[in-house]
């Protein structure tokens, strides 16, 4: 289906990113049609109260509370839904799919939860489904993944995907206590006054089992994600990380190993060599590891309307330049991969440990780690006012190993308190 | 046009990128087939002789010395230029494009100095042009520029394009002389026997001006790019840098001010916290800036046989998604921008002084600094065998400004060498 030079546009939904579509798609008119051939106009969008006042006035007449106005005008090619919320608007693309309308997504929670249903509808009825929006806001990653890497095999992908997390890392690794720097972001707006979605890793957990999906081909939901939160970090595992010449961050990460996938959201000890490190605040980053190009990390800001507007328009923009050639309609779960079991995935790991401070301690914590097959790259020992503290970065090991070893060393009667486990980032990549 | 499944692909030049691409599209069939509902499969390829050896054999009956068994087939929709040089491929480059097939290229000196010609030819005739592997390798910021941030109106561009000086620069910042951490990288294969190409900056002048014609919809030609290269810096400037929280990196800047464009590549001091500044050894990043967008940056391995080769099959994917359709077959060159007088452009400056240790010296610089209108931020005064170093930050000045009152310091009596200016890149994007 060869699209006409005009092309009407349905929003779904007219708040601050709807709003600011409509505006980009209007002055960026020219620039579209230099790009794509086409000129773009919003025709319809659907809101709940067309009477309620808005910050950028919409011309009244596209303004719709019926669905079906949208779904059955045969005009309007593409839609981009930008109303957020699973219910009802899962329901509404998947219509608007089985119409024969592509569909542009800044919804990061639809995708996550509804994602699999709602690619296998748009590959059934020959359009597209784009969601570049829905995951770190303006960094082209999806694109990037789905089309410059077609070829590259991807195996991992690892990124800081939550900006109000590592907004409170930095400041953290600046001095900030985490009440504190939880209160900034919340005074900047960089934080919820209910900040559990992003704190407790959720938010991250939604973006990353998108991104796994799509570069390992095989649907990872949001229950696939194991996820660990930023509340248990203290002060003392950021000054541990210093000395490590590393930093505390929340890391996505998704790994293709052996034909399983594992997809894991928790804090991790970066190098400060690593390019994950150099991200600071609110910012965002990705990197993509993969066969041909070794690893490209896209950084960006993660969030914003006008980001997040800017990405929905790029959508439409490469939906249009695309449509009728068969690009992008195949289904991106196209195989289905086993999860790893969590406990086989490998890296480096830090231990914290606090212990009597008495002989023979630590030839009791080796032996349990030894036991495990875990062995260690460093250690430090220092005194504490209740006894020492043990920070060690282990060798590469199963996570299970680490887990089991910790266990184990918990169990000492000379180990004042449960052993803190980090994963540990590192310049090589594991 | 549109294409039918199985699509016929030619290649100029059958060396390492180009076998590398054969065996990507053969490899990855299945993967390109998913994503595009098309086959791409190499049926011809240009060779100067093919009776010679190569390491990966291709079947014998693609082999051809003969363009025009190529330009004038009517199978072949696509090809692949990966033979180098800008005669006689530009030739051969342009007569495929006017015979209506798209042309991807991986050839930095051809785009940079014929790609108005190419471009305009690719228009006229309704086919793409695409050019992702000519900078930076797999790095997709060619793609990301012109289909992710069409309608961002992106105003600069910075970037370490050139692996072998930030090698070389990541290694005196770790203490190396020059002529070691040179000697190193040839070691190990990151520079050539004569490095003239890359320490000059001439190198990451082409790539720049590839990135300014396309951020900017305006020719950029190689002498448009103001160019410094490496081989001045002395570990003092190292030093300096480390001194004041920055590193020395080599940066490609192109810059939209109030409708004229400056492009310029010059070793400069990049704040830390930067992410230009995170940019080690051979790697390569690009920082897009624009409306929308804030800023995007995009970092991976610049250089190597099989990326080259990835970024070019990537073209390919990207030219049978979109053919037909309309989809960048406009001329990037769509407007013509003035070029900004070189002493215009505004920055932070950092300058090395070296002077007598006598009064009143510091106080017929800073005269110099203030009849120009420079003011300075940052100054530490440090004894030498032979008299006094003076290293300064200036705030926010014209290029011609500093240079001017650099002159002037030049001609005190006092002075004992030509001062040193170099930008500085801080975290403000300035």
């Amino acid at each position: 289906m060869a699209l006409p030079v005009d092309v009407p546009v349905a929003l779904l939904g007219y708040g601050t990113v709807g709003a600011a579509v409509d505006r980009l798609l209007r002055e960026s008119a020219d620039e579209i049609e230099r790009a794509t051939g086409h000129r773009l106009r919003v025709v319809k969008a659907l809101v709940r109260d067309p009477g309620r006042e808005r910050a950028y006035a919409p011309p009244e007449d596209i303004l719709t509370t019926e669905i079906g106005s949208i779904v059955e005008d045969p005009s309007v090619g593409v839609v981009a839904e930008v109303m957020g919320g699973v219910e009802p608007t899962g329901g509404y693309v998947l219509d608007l799919l089985r119409a024969g309308k592509s569909v542009v997504s800044a919804n990061k929670q639809l995708i996550a939860r509804r994602g699999a249903e709602l690619f296998a509808a748009a590959s059934e009825h020959g359009v597209q489904l784009r969601f570049e929006a829905s995951v770190c806001a303006a960094i082209p990653v999806v694109k990037v993944l789905r089309e410059a890497l077609v070829v590259t095999n991807v195996h991992r992908v690892l990124g800081i995907v939550n900006g109000t997390t590592n907004f409170i890392l930095t400041r953290m690794g600046e001095g900030a206590a985490y009440d504190e720097a939880l209160t900034e972001a919340q005074r900047l707006g960089y934080a919820e006054a209910d900040p559990t979605e992003d704190v407790s890793g959720l938010d991250a957990a939604a973006k990353m089992a998108i991104l796994a999906t799509v570069a390992f081909g095989s649907r990872a939901s949001l229950e696939d994600v194991l996820v660990e939160g930023i509340e248990g970090l203290r002060p003392l595992h950021i000054q541990a990380a210093a000395d490590l010449g590393m930093v505390v961050r929340l890391v996505g990460a998704a790994t293709l190993v052996d034909g399983a996938v594992d997809v894991r959201v928790q804090p991790a000890f970066v190098d400060s060599h690593h390019p994950l490190a150099a991200v600071e605040g609110a910012f965002n980053a990705i990197m993509l590891q993969g066969d041909a190009i070794r690893e490209i990390t896209l950084e960006g800001p993660g969030a914003g309307g006008i980001e997040t507007a800017s990405a929905v328009v790029a959508d439409l923009v490469s939906v249009v330049g695309t449509v009728g050639t068969g690009f992008l309609q195949n289904d991106p779960c196209w195989r289905t991969l086993a999860r790893l079991p969590p406990g086989e995935i490998r890296s480096l790991f830090y231990v914290h440990l606090e212990v009597d401070d008495r002989p023979g301690v630590l030839a009791r914590v080796a032996e349990q780690l030894a036991a495990e097959g875990v062995s260690i790259e460093k250690l430090t020992q220092r005194q504490t006012d209740a006894g020492a503290a043990l920070d060690l970065v282990t060798h590469e090991c199963a996570a299970g190993a680490i887990a089991a070893a910790a266990g184990a060393i918990e169990a000492l009667a000379e180990v004042q308190a449960a052993p803190t486990v980090l994963r540990v980032i590192s310049e090589r990549g594991v």
